[in-house]
């Protein structure tokens, strides 16, 4: 996978073309006095499930069905319905029960100016996908012209939220990690996916949520074979996804994968599959697996003029009818001198029926006005500057634009769920006290270790500032506690930020390991302390491993 | 260190606070005509040079002098000035020749507008500095309220220059890394300055800069000692700045330590010094490591009404006569209610002289109306909500705002100088040809491997397979090569990328590890290839240490 880091401020063109300038929206209504600003579906979508809530008593059945069917077609209202079902209902202003504006779109990306001009707007990324879409070339070239591959880039993303909410779940801005994976459109089966075919996991298809059911296992291998999941690349991520949220630590009795319904999805998409992790907000989208087709770098090809396409060589050449575009560079040289170059580029990237109008054109008036778009004007095609026809040659390549299929990380998602569902109570020594307990596996645990001298007094001090020095020098993270604080607060202390193992320095020639789950305690020297640690802290070890090793006491 | 990730975007009261919003500018000129924008500096200095390097013939010695003079106070120019000068020499604009505007400030920042309401101005950050300073209280608490103590920050930066310039040397978006190391003013030592205390490098003093010298090697210990380094925390990051360029590759013959001069420096500045690597542009300032004092601390304090100050806790009581604010928190509570907590805070922030003038006003006239920053109005407080006096009373500790010491990596600038002294050229096989050389270290390329089957055969191409899978499971980043192209050529290929090594699958059960500076070849068997790969690329073995362990062949 190729790694790229594209800017956050991104040229107005970019995503004009993607398609965010136009519709990247959410609708809004503004209280008539005060002017705060607040979702449209947001209001309406409260004020229905209010209803239903508190005044279920007093409502008819068919009131009832019509919310109910308000609630399900929220994301499909269009802005003047909405604004008409806001109306009806006498939807007010909250707090200040004033009137409401009609609703009207907000774009939701934060906009700037690039440059001392004023004249080049530009607007903070709303996803990281379009760096790489735009780059597509030069991946392409730098992975050797081979299908499949992917870039990957992690980085901030930015939307202007209406109303930011749900602490780190909805805010302005956080971090994305976007995997978008190329693939000749006609073959999307992955050499990998009998790694994961046999994977069982809750899934929850479009049919299931249709017919009321619920989410329930299903074995990755058949619901490809079935058709359930478009295609073995789309179900290759989905397993590999699954695979990297069960091993940071997210339950897999709480982790679905949720198909799209049809209204979800964008016009273009084969599928969409979203991880869904349910914590204490409910159901959250933390990871979204799309199948967007060949939308995204047809798109960007045809606002820029620049082909995005992959080229697959033939064993033998292929007898086709076939357009041939000639720009007769020589003349187009001495007409369009520095520009050429461009006007070339945008005659070889028409589209079949562009270039035979313009064949049709150029032969009976000879000339014909062309809009290059990378010159943003018209220029004019002599009939000497360009050959058109349709030829029955060898062909030796076909040339396409690929699809793409794209794994969405929400990160910090991920870590919210990650920390609710590795966060546990237990009672403490006193008995009526409930301690905390963050279960970070030693693999994510920021922290791996903290180092107690016992008690305050040199000899010990100084064999933890040994063990500290011998962490830092193999990369383990780490942190000396010197306070005189009680071994068993320091311990409760440690388990309720998530570190996984405590070292006590309780002797000249030997430390105690403590696990963080289990309580449980191991015996080492001194010198071995560090690098016992670093084998349990990578995973090169099990506790396990470690206390059939040395001398230990159990909590219990 | 404590590691903190802060948002890109930032509200303007921050910006404010630091000064940004007021002084973050550089002087800008337009083109009357086109309204292309210049840096007016940057005219200046152009017209200064080309007058004395193409017309020092025809020009007076008076002249000449004048010229240097204006080139030594570039940075001292105040905006009229600059002005002056651009109309006396009659500097126009460059290509059209079109008279230029005045000069005028333009802020760098790129500005945006946070959340709906189009009432909240915000900008990108142009450092990652002030998200670390607005976030003290809480970084001094996460360190047990202990100084000295450093957080860090590496993220992206953003300035709309008007002339990005030099490849990736002037950008408007760059990565800083940047570490704050907070300390007692009235202590700057730092406890492993011993560590670095005898290195010697090149420096180039104010004074040497001033009286026309170079820089030349000094010892550490010694210009900390005799006081031409400020203190030794200063001192150890400077060691340490140049330990880790060193250590990444930057050649240490064209490094310098360059003091600010005293015009460069910002008043409040107690020292400052640019780490310069000397590359095809010049002398290029990559890493800045400045005592910055209490500053940026004390300014977020006076805007926030947030008190950002340590505690030193003393042995024993002092007897003092100090400025004792009691706030009456029952009173405050029942007039300020929500709000009374800010109101609590800013009374407590009051200096001496302001609390002293209420305390005067409330004996007079019973009321004072007060300014809470934090409401952003003016609340009236009564007698009854407060006691100020000077008390001579037992102090148990001191009170005071940290200073603060700041190394700032310029990222991009680091591994564009990195590229170029990595790089060089060295003849081919065919004698005529010159073949490119990146010399990146094991350390920081970012590709270890490369792993190439000799040529295109099943056999060899699943024993490169296979250890790739093996690489892949110990994280060695690697590529394979299976294109038929000779194995020569994949060799030259991949050290003008900078791979240091290359495993060669020539045989069913060994392989050849070549290395890309020396060309030296060992042979070592499938099954180790990987786990001496990892040991070499990681630095538990040496190059030499493989070279005596298993059979070789040299490339003399």
């Amino acid at each position: 996978m190729l790694e790229i880091e594209c800017p956050s401020v991104t040229p107005e063109a970019v995503l004009k073309a993607s398609g965010h300038v136009d519709k990247f929206t959410d609708l809004m209504v503004k209280d008539d006095k005060t002017g705060t600003c607040f979702r449209a579906d947001h209001l309406l979508r409260d004020y229905c499930n209010d209803k239903l809530e508190k005044d279920h008593l007093t409502i008819s059945a068919e009131q009832a069905s019509e919310l109910k069917n308000v609630l399900a077609l929220l994301e499909d209202l269009s802005c003047q319905e909405l604004g008409l079902k806001i109306k009806e209902y006498g939807i007010t202003a909250p707090h200040t029960k004033n009137p409401l504006s009609d609703p009207y779109p907000f774009n939701l990306m934060f906009q700037t100016s690039i440059g001392p001009s004023g004249q080049s707007p530009g607007y903070m990324r709303p996803e990281t996908a379009q760096g790489i879409f735009v780059n597509f070339r030069d991946l392409y070239y730098y992975n050797g012209k081979k299908l499949p591959f992917a870039a990957a880039q992690v980085g901030q993303a930015f939307r202007n939220e209406i109303s930011p909410r749900q602490g780190p779940l909805r805010v302005r801005e956080f971090t994305l990690a976007e995997i978008e994976h190329f693939v000749d459109p006609e073959n999307k089966s992955h050499p990998k996916f009998s790694n994961v075919a046999e994977l069982e996991f809750l899934m929850f298809p479009r049919e299931a949520q249709l017919s009321g059911q619920s989410a329930k296992k299903i074995c990755l291998g058949e619901a490809v074979a079935k058709g359930t999941i478009n295609n073995e690349t789309l179900g290759y991520f989905i397993g590999r996804v699954y695979l990297f949220l069960t091993k940071i630590g997210i339950d897999k009795n709480r982790l679905r994968f949720r198909q799209h319904l049809a209204n979800e999805m964008a016009h273009y998409a084969a599928d969409c599959w979203d991880a869904e992790i349910e914590a204490s907000y409910g159901w959250i989208e933390c990871v979204g697996i799309a199948d967007r087709s060949a939308y995204d770098l047809q798109a960007h090809s045809e606002k820029s003029g620049v082909a995005l396409v992959a080229e697959e060589k033939f064993a033998e050449p292929k007898e086709v009818e076939q357009l041939v575009i000639t720009p007769v560079k020589k003349d187009l040289g001495i007409a369009f001198k520095g520009d050429h170059k461009k006007v070339v580029e945008s005659l070889e990237a028409m589209k079949e029926q562009e270039a035979m109008a313009m064949k049709a054109t150029l032969e009976s008036k000879g000339e014909v006005e062309f809009y290059v778009c990378t010159l943003g004007k018209n220029v004019t095609i002599k009939k000497n500057m360009v050959s058109i026809s349709k030829e029955r040659t060898k062909v030796h390549q076909r040339v396409f634009t690929p699809s793409v299929i794209e794994p969405s990380f929400g990160i910090g998602r991920i870590m919210y769920c990650l920390s609710e569902h590795s966060f546990s109570t237990r009672p403490g020594k006193a008995g009526d006290e409930q301690l905390g307990l963050l279960s970070f596996s030693p693999l994510v645990a920021p922290m791996k270790c903290m180092v107690f001298p016992l008690v305050q007094n040199q000899q010990f001090e100084e064999g933890a500032k040994v063990i500290s020095e011998s962490l830092t020098s193999i990369r383990i993270s780490h942190k000396i506690d010197m306070t005189g604080t009680s071994i068993g607060k320091r311990y409760a202390r440690s388990d309720e930020l998530g570190v996984p193992f405590a070292i006590t320095v309780d002797s000249d020639t030997s430390v105690t390991i403590r696990e963080r789950d289990s309580k449980d305690q191991v015996r080492v020297s001194l010198k071995e302390a560090a690098s016992v640690l670093s084998s349990v802290a990578e995973g090169k070890m099990t506790w396990q491993d470690v206390w059939a090793s040395f001398p230990h006491h159990s909590s219990e």
